[in-house]
């Protein structure tokens, strides 16, 4: 039992679009992830999904329009929703969502990682 | 579907302990919540609790030691854990917990909330 400094576990890699593990609240992973440029377009059909921006700019694009995230703003993508996280700057996410969920969902592809814990 | 601006829902209320609504990750209920002075020690049975500081200073007190949270950590008291938050300070805190968690858990008593939604 002990906290979690989110800076400092951003600190430890350098890899966009590769979510690490930081905590566990019951069966959800705690993980935080670095967005830089375009993700895939994908959707998971069985969980929601949180995305808390730390630092930078995230867009989180949706079929129906685009969410615009700065620091201290958090956005749901719905279980489902086709949704594609894009940064040109760069940014720092917090997200939360079921333990075992994959990174690109039913997309697949290069873009999938496994999540190792930090 | 629409992004939350934490200190944005912040600025709607003042009362210390009392947790709001803002946002619904699949059955865990998304909030934010002021603390200030001592809440009441209590536990969950049932699940974890996971504590974001946003802004100041929060101490969770546990009965072996205490959690001091600056802006930017978190953690996840574990389910049965008897803790106390508390905060000389003020403290802002996004609060993550399965939708329909008491306040203060097995404790009760006049601290005892129903959580609004904003």
């Amino acid at each position: 039992m002990s906290k979690v400094n989110l800076d400092e576990k951003l600190s430890l890699f350098d890899q966009p679009w590769s979510p690490k593990i930081v905590g566990r609240l019951n069966d959800y992973d705690i993980q935080v992830a670095k967005a830089l440029g375009e993700f895939v377009w994908h959707q998971h059909a069985d969980t929601d999904e949180l995305f808390l921006v730390l630092n930078g700019h995230l867009v989180i694009q949706l079929r129906d329009g685009d969410i615009e995230l700065d620091p201290g703003e958090l956005f749901v993508v719905p279980k489902g929703a086709e949704h594609r996280p894009v940064s040109r700057e760069g940014a720092d996410v917090l997200l939360i969502e079921p333990a075992g969920v994959v990174n690109t969902g039913d997309a697949g592809g290069e873009m999938t990682v496994v999540k190792e814990r930090l």
